[in-house]
């Protein structure tokens, strides 16, 4: 039994309490994240494939995922959900995923009802959404492998984004809630809450549920909370972070071809060698090497 | 012929004009030093395995470095220098470093005379510099695999840094210009850039010398000029940048349990889907796929 | 301009002249086909997804088929054609895997006409067959974005390994050599070669054929001759005379636990050190390495 | 607790009963030797370079051996036990390496006694030992990170390889297992076992020692088993086979321009479809996806 995966389990599922996941998308973001605070992390599609200066739409191979998740597993102690789009194919190759994600202490994976390639859903598209058989039996293929009991898997309805009716989201949550999904994430790209909300108060009280607020995030917090929503996810906000400070930075920099205005705003060394406990390699050295070196 | 190549070679050898290199550490922040103008970029060893949340002590592979810099050099139409160490090893994984680099478009690789596995210079240590021949046997190695006449091998000379004298320093730019190092970077770790301009001063004027005022940051970028320095590395700051950028947003997301506060202060979507051409595969689905779809 | 593209194209090209690609999935197994006398290798998906232990329906990433390649690639100097599925996606997955190949030096693709995840097609199935148009699309998505000229991609037809008529097999031939397929490869699952002999007459005599006889071993070799096929496909065979000679050889050990009765069949260190240039290694530890270390 | 490590630290540590663990040297060769009914494995670093088409001088970087690692661990219920060449690097990039061999489930690391990078030590060269402070070091820090109690560490002794006398290799033994090893591989390039019989007869009797015949490979077992030998590695004869095989079936497929003669010497596709499962994949199509797919 892995703790972290309880942890999240707990995180994706308790109606009484609504908890926060935060967006990480490589090891420094994930260990950054930690250390302000943060008791779980969403390991952002949309955040990786962009730092990679890829588009969303499946252009990195899995196994490219799977090695940023590794680098953050390995810096973190709080449990981490991956943003699995489509689960990378077929029921097989989702099953084939859920093995790798166990393997890398990842405590969990949302994927969602569309066909591979995805395409990041804010944007204008024409993806079409998978069969609600097919997606439950994607489900049923993955909680059946798992090995460890809390390993969680979310499974995202993209019928509101796709333009369907809320009967069809929400005949599709029940769906895929009785197939064995740990948590409904239920998607949309209204600027108010008001959709996702009358899916909550629509939906039955058993089924825990996740929102993703990027879209209407003017809607107050307090208002999840008294809808009982389990868990909310800031979901790329660290990356959109850094790369509007580095946009800043570098514009500055390439003006004045100096360092001298930048430095206050930037980390320092310390700081960051701090963080990566280049201590602990010191004393290392002073342990594991021979005094003459 | 590689044309970045030559472009590359031109700003680390002009000793007329003072080129400036910014760093990055990950594909999005290579595009983004390019699209603010800078003509080169350095792929900061430090920033890169700082960004993995691993120390700067080759506890990343080389090859996990080489991912990375393919996606930098997907990214971008300007040339990109490697930060590589120590070469990763002896002469041999220095050729096959070479190789590979050249494989994936980067245009050069600058390596420093000190033996696998490194530590960051800037962090106390009992770093032992190499042999003096040895090195130069590793550039010559690394210039008689390469195919692209002017793929750049820059050779770092730690010999101030560790202590040793002028003397020493001078001696050894010398020996790595005649085993055909294409520039030499002086590092120091003072807070003035006295140091490296008495070693540009007294260094024979054939070589050109490329600096990195990360320590001495305040010396103004004038005197490098006047010193006829070929290029100075801004070393680091794309991840420094970052990295505060993300401390702070994220403890303020933690803090308010809203993203309403940070939202004016991050990128917006629209700006990073033109940045990574979305538009593009918008079209080319027009294109590409059939209507009925 | 990629000889070895040029070469691989007149080869998958050439009606007059009968040529064959060797299986290769690994880079060892490439290297002895080059040194047998092979003029071009098939990267077969079987054979490297069978010699990782995982099943021929992308199990592993597409990265992980690329990682085999570039060893593959920088073992030799004869062209390489991958046996690369559906592409691992749609239309823009097919473009990144194209741009990625030609960073690799292969010389080649061959994509089949089926839904991604694929499954192998000699085993009983369902897999659907992609559309005509939709895989035209996808072939003329592949020829835009290739660089050299010379770079091939060969469409092949599941339609008469699916049960569907001659027909429709050679309706989709004229189409994706229309939509810009250097080749066509016909599969064919029956026991004699009487089925591709028949599409190959009535195949329209400019479109330049390739045949797998993986099944239909039988047939003549001299009949493909004698009905112009540009090129056949030995396509599994050294990984499956790998797989005999491994089990044959353990078995011995196991059961004698000795190695006396294996030696003789079994290659020698030295013949293995010869091919893979260990001398070289010996000349350039002495050419940059110095004396006295 | 790992069980598979429990089993191989009984292997390597039993003078009762003489052991033998075959080489592997990717997902398939694991997979026919547990089938063949060995115990457990060794990841040779030849055979892994060596089917790469690299030399055995650390040419591929760790990673790259982790990833075949893991294709053999997720292929096989036996324990495997890693060639690891020097650690790849000091104590730091050790300790790396051991907690990435236990998150892929490989149950212990052999290391060896040289510095980083290696050369292949049956072939004439002047690799320098490294020293046995240094090497204790190494040890005691990839005990103290381990999570496992019995993952297990071997050291391999290059002493008597290298020229020194016994004496040396008896001394280092007694360090390195003082220093934590579990077991000692004492290696020789000899053509009979007279070297490290004596090896074995000068040894402190709780020192549990483990042999790699594949110089001395006529000496009869018997005489390992009445030394209290606690393991036999029988180290490339796997990669040896399939190269030799390979081989001779392309030789005979270039001549000939037909299957006909191979055919009978070669695998089945349905020998590989059964070891690997096929039918497994076909029953999970019919649980997980739709009946009118």
């Amino acid at each position: 039994v892995n703790i972290k995966n309880t942890h999240l389990h707990k995180i994706l599922t308790s109606k009484e309490e609504l908890s926060f996941l935060m967006e990480a998308h490589n090891g420094i973001s994930a260990k950054l994240a930690e250390e302000v605070g943060f008791q779980a992390l969403w390991a952002s599609g949309f955040s990786i494939s962009s730092s990679m200066a890829l588009r969303d739409c499946n252009e990195s191979s899995w196994r490219e995922v799977l090695d940023v998740l590794e680098l953050m597993a390995d810096a973190v102690n709080i449990p981490i959900l991956l943003d699995g789009d489509t689960g990378y194919g077929n029921f097989n190759n989702f099953r084939r995923l859920v093995q790798k994600l166990e393997q890398r202490s990842i405590s969990g994976v949302c994927i969602e009802d569309k066909v591979f390639p995805k395409l990041n859903s804010f944007v204008e598209q024409k993806n079409r959404l998978s069969q609600k058989e097919e997606f439950c039996g994607k489900i049923k293929a993955g909680k059946d492998i798992q090995r460890d009991p809390n390993f969680c898997i979310v499974a995202r309805i993209e019928a509101l984004v796709s333009g369907l009716p809320m009967e069809e989201a929400l005949s599709r949550a029940e769906a895929y809630y009785e197939a064995g999904a740990d948590a409904i994430l239920i998607h949309s790209k209204k600027e108010t809450g008001e959709e996702v909300l009358e899916f909550a108060q629509k939906c039955p009280s058993h089924i825990p549920l996740v929102l993703v607020p990027t879209k209407y995030y003017k809607t107050p917090t307090e208002k999840f909370k008294d809808a009982q929503i389990a868990a909310i996810i800031w979901a790329n906000h660290s990356f959109r972070a850094a790369y509007a400070a580095i946009k800043r930075t570098l514009s500055n920099i390439y003006q004045s071809e100096t360092l001298k205005e930048v430095e206050a705003d930037i980390a320092s060394m310390e700081e960051i060698f701090d963080l990566l406990q280049y201590k602990e390699l010191y004393e290392a050295e002073r342990k594991y090497l021979p005094q003459n070196t």
